[in-house]
Parts: C-alpha cells; structure tokens; sequence
C-alpha cells in the first residue's frame, strides 16, 4: 500500500443555486480543485452523486460532467450510493491511488437538489430507505430520525434543548465558513418551535437539502511534492454497511456500519479516537449527529447532549465537531456531502480553514452515511510529515 | 499489472419478472456466479445498475443488494452510467485485481424495468441523453438512433432490408439461449411491418427493456485454479467517453467513444480486430449494432449491412457477432447489460454456451455503451492458458 495524500481542494458554496446546473457546479469545484494542486494529469476521476436522474433527469454523469468540464476521455466512474456517494466514492479513489492502479485521481461530489419543490424532496430522499418494508407503509426517513430522536430522549435521559444546541452549535460554526448555505444564528427556542417535521425534529434539526460541488485530488506524497506543498494525508478510510431496513435491526440508537467502518478506519490510520482533534460527522439531523459522536467513540454512550452542553463539540472545545457547519448549516448536498468533508478537513490540516479553522488540529476524522446508516464511510486524515 | 481471469458467471433469464424485485434477481445471479467460482471470499462487490432509483425507488443499491443476497458487509460500490454501468463496472473490478488492490472482486449488473408503463420507458431511458440540449426539445434515444439509421442508409447506400437482418439474426441467435427475452423467429418483412417507434426504426428493430441481473468474479489465475478450472482470461478493458449531445458530433454514423476504447483495449490485449471469434455488441437498435461493427473495426466502414447479408455476422460467420441474441433479443437490462456480455463470452471462451457456442472461440470481444455512445467500455477475454 502507498500512502495516500489530498494534493488539492475545490468546492462551491453550498446553496440554492437556482442559476447554475449541475454541470456548472461540477466544474468549478474540479477547476479549483486541479489549480489548488499544481494542474496535474488525472489518471481517473470518480464522481459522486445520489439524486441526479431523479431530479435532473440525468443519469449518465460521467460523460456529462467531464465533457463541460473539458476533462477530455480520462477514465471516469459514476458512484452512487445515495447520500453516502461521496464516501463510497472517496475511498474508492482512495483505493485506487494506495494499490497502484493510479498515480493520480480526482473524486468530485456534485449535487443539485434545488430543481424540485421541497415537498418533493422527502420522497426522493427516500429512496435511500426500503421501498417495500418501509417507504410504501408511509414511513420517511425524517421519521426514523425522529423515532430514533424519541428513543435517545427516553433510553439516556436527554433533553429536546440538548438536541436543539446541536443545531445552535453549527449554525454558529457555519457562520464563519464563506461556502455555507445557512450562515445565521439560530437559538434553542428557534429550533424547538420551527414548524414540525416529524415531531420531536422540526425544520431547524434538519438538513437543509441543497445544491453543490466539492472535489479532490488525491494522490501519493512523492507526486504532490513536485506539484504543490500543501497536503493532508490519507492515513485510512474504511466502509461498512447494515440492513437498509430499520425492522431489521436491533436498535434506532446506533449504526453497525458507523461502528464497524469507525473500528477499521481507526485500525487502519494507527489511531485512537481520542487523538481526533477535528471531525466532520454526517448530521442529517440533530438526533443523527448524536449517535455518530457515539458510533465514532467520540463520545461515551448516551451522553452526547452533554457533551453538546457542556461545549465540548464547539470549535474550540475537546473534540471540535463539524466547524464547517456539517450537514446542518453547511448544507448537504447529497451525494457530494462526503467529498465536502474530505475537502473540509483537508484546509483544517494545512492551517488553511480560514475562520472556521480550529487551532493545532493534527488529526481529522470524516463520516458520511446512506440512508439511516445502511452504509457508512469514515476516513481519517493527519497532517502530513 | 497482475493477470486476470474471469473465475465464476452467474445469470437470470432475462425477461419481464413481475413477480420477483431486484433483490431476488440481483441473489440469484451472485449465488450462482459465486458456485461457478468455488465459493471464494469476495474482498469487493461493484454493483452496477442504470434506473433503480427511478424505476423502483432505490438508490442506495449496495447495502439494499448485498444484505438480502447474504454478503454480509463487504465493502461495496455502487456503480451507475446509464446502459453503460456494466461496462464502467467491469472496468473499475478488472482494475481492482490487475492492481493488487483486492485478489477476488464480485462485479454485478442488476436492472428491474418492467415495473413501469411501457410508454415510461421511453423518458427513464433519456435520462442517458442531455436534457437541456436534446431531451427537452423532443428527442428520444429512439430518435437518435432512427436520424442516424437515415443518415447510414444515404451515406452508404444501405437498405432498410439489411438493418432488418440484423434483427432477424439476433432473433434466430437467441432461439438457443435459454437466458434469452425473445427466443422466436421473425423475418425481414415482421421487422419492418411492426409499429414504428421513430421511423425507419420500429420496434423489432428496437431492444426490449428487461429485467435480469448477471455476475461475474474476477481473480487472478492462480488464485482461481485453487477454486475452479474453467476461466476465461480478461485480456483487457478499456473505457473511453464522448460529448453527450449529438448537436456537439461531427457524425451520427461513428461514436468516438467505441473507436477510441476498442484502440485501446486492442493494444493492451495484444490483440487485432480480425482476432476476434466472437463478440457480443451494443445494439439497443439494429443501426446501432451496424454502428458498432465497423467502430469496433470488425467490419470495413459502411459494409455493415452487407456483412449482415452474406451472413459475416452469422453464428458460423467469419465474426459471430452476439450468439446470446444480443441486445435485441436476448434483451437488454440496463445497466446489467455489460456484465451478460462478459458472462456470455466467459462462457464461449470455456467452451460451455450450450446451443449458442461458437466452435473454437478463442478469442471474444464485449462492447457496452451508455447512451447514444456518450461512454463506451471495449473488453477482450481470451481462453485461458
């Protein structure tokens, strides 16, 4: 295995881009991307995106996207995967640079979620769930979230205004990130009386669905040298997946494959989880983050609101969690979410996050799931020496 | 570069399966591939799939797949691309192997299309196309194919006979593959007297979109001789893509995109057109497939029709082109297309395709396309030895 590094990043910023397609996001998150690490030859892109042929109609991206790109004939391939497409996608290339098979590759996430009317956007985001066991009995994936939000309150004794100061937490941290789609303040009691989505979660514990482009270059640290000076290292990235429907499972309150891509992932980097000084986690909703600082051993069991109280997920708290803003406030724009992080993380670990940068970071985690946790991909990232 | 072969194949009749969902057909493809092989452990599964989340809902393909087929959590990839996924699929195993990356990858195609109105086909199949310059101005794939099977009868003087031909070919092939969706006769005259889809192309003249999964394991040689004996040998793959739009061609009657991975994949297998002994080709349509011929290089450009004539194309033909039926008529599952291609001539190459062997094949060739030649992935599969 070679030893992987992110030589380059580029992304748009997260928004409701009704003036611009997929295609033009797509290009300037690549061109900022290939500029960010000295304009190499590309041996392969991987491209990233869950909802593209539902809501743009358009299905065969690779092609798509690398010819208004003018990517020429470099191999692509089209990952999908819903809003774990990013992840899957990441460790992908990741595999693909650390095997040999190539020198240089870029993985680009791109997603356009404003072309729908909002009502919309539940039924196709659930497509990530069980159609025939779950989704045509009426449930959403709002739903699981909130039953799961139900059962944490109940099983650990927490409280709908712990939930709530994790969105007051990332709306804070969005605020300093110039790529976010909801810089803005929002308070406790905001949160709890916006109109309801699946009661307890209202509107403010959710994710904003959202339209964006975030890309990489990925390749080894021999390569980069020539090209640039400014890398993270890839030290390990790691999938696993679950039963796609929640009947199947033992508990709402953790995901498997979280648990089980967390263990590999921090195997794999020679790395324990109390060495993380930055983390971008996959809060699709307040209740989702909880249980990732969980899975992820980020924090103990059943004491995530705590650790939100007592500011310990604030950027300059043990364990700054999500400084871009994470799902929450940064946005999340499917299938690209997890090539944000990756993207994220990396300007973190050069020193180059700008107001969201979070001091001395040394050693970054990312976490992006399908669905409710039907798969999930973590990677670790480190300052590179 | 490691050598690869191709250990196991699996297949589903293809047809319209109302009563079985992708799930099933996606196991019972996997299951088989995987007896075929030895019951190996399989490091990586890649999934292709074209319309799964239009079709039947599901976006989220790997987890969905692999947990019903009882794969447990092996990393999975989810790959998309149209009725190219397969072959981008394909790529993306065969370089997984010929790079050390993993030692036994499964690679799936899996395509449930009959689960909507017949006329909806139609728009799930354009989201291969460019909605913004083609779709939204009334073209169909069907258009394309019918401007370019104009554009080919005046540039070379072909006859509407000759297109016909292939159909009726393709027809009389799949009467022997038990696998096949059309196994019955037609003549010239049925072809071009059933109902018109864009005319001159009617609907014999068209590929039946199907349900059907297949599979595939590739390994490498000396892992595959401790588990089984009958390989084929994966010679090379190559992928190549195009501008989506056709108003961005210069000619309807070559895709750029087949003449530039069919040169490559030429090159890296070693191997010369006039090699081939069989093939399995792109023909959503019967232009298409006269259009593949002579991009592939196996028939001189402009001659396809009259090498359907003398019966060059023929099972016992100087270049046994599609014994399975083809697209035409052993049908056409979307993005499990290219993966029924491999396992086809895999079994050519072993001397085991029963009624639609070709005698002494020794060398084949599998050629997918996503769109109108938008991406395109040539493969060479040589026997074993």
């Amino acid at each position: 295995m070679r030893r992987v590094v992110v030589s380059g990043v580029g992304m748009t910023k997260v928004d409701q881009h009704f003036d611009r397609g997929m295609r033009d996001l797509f290009k300037e998150a690549v061109v900022k991307a290939l500029e960010d690490s000295g304009n190499p030859n590309v041996n392969h892109f991987y491209v990233s995106n869950a909802y593209g042929s539902l809501i743009s109609d358009q299905a065969d991206l690779g092609p798509f996207l690398l010819d208004y790109a003018g990517c020429g004939c470099t191999p692509v391939t089209q990952i999908g995967g819903a809003c774990g497409a990013g992840g899957y996608a990441i460790m992908e290339g990741f595999e693909a640079v650390a095997s040999g098979k190539s020198d240089i590759v870029l993985v680009a996430g791109v997603e356009k979620m404003s072309d729908i009317p909002t009502k919309q956007v539940t039924s196709v985001q659930s497509t990530c769930m069980d159609q025939e066991y779950e989704v045509n009995y009426g449930l959403t994936l709002a739903g699981i979230n909130a039953m799961a939000a139900r059962s944490y309150m109940q099983e650990y004794s927490a409280t709908r205004e712990q939930l709530a100061l994790f969105a007051v937490q990332m709306h804070k941290n969005a605020m300093k990130n110039p790529y976010a789609c909801l810089p803005f303040e929002v308070t406790t009691d905001k949160v709890i009386e916006s109109f309801p989505i699946a009661d307890p979660l209202t509107f403010l514990d959710s994710a904003p669905a959202c339209d964006g482009s975030a890309a990489v270059v990925l390749t080894t640290p021999e390569i980069a040298q020539k090209l640039t000076d400014t890398v993270a290292e890839v030290a390990g990235v790691c999938q696993s997946i679950d039963n796609v429907s929640i009947s199947e499972r033992g508990s709402l309150l953790t995901m498997k494959s979280t648990v089980e891509a967390a263990e590999k992932a921090y195997n794999m980097a020679g790395v324990r989880p109390n060495e993380i000084g930055v983390c971008e986690i996959h809060d699709a909703f307040t209740i989702t983050g909880f249980i990732a600082l969980e899975d992820l051993s980020l924090v103990e069991r059943g004491k995530a609101g705590i650790a939100v109280e007592e500011g310990i997920i604030a950027k300059d708290g043990k364990i700054p969690t999500n400084p871009s803003g994470g799902l929450k406030a940064r946005g999340h724009p499917g299938g690209a979410t997890g090539i944000y992080q990756i993207a994220e993380i990396t300007q973190q670990l050069r020193g180059e996050a700008g107001g969201t940068q979070v001091e001395g970071a040394e050693i970054g985690l990312t976490h992006n799931i399908s669905g409710f946790g039907s798969g999930a991909t973590v990677g670790i990232l480190k300052r590179y020496a």
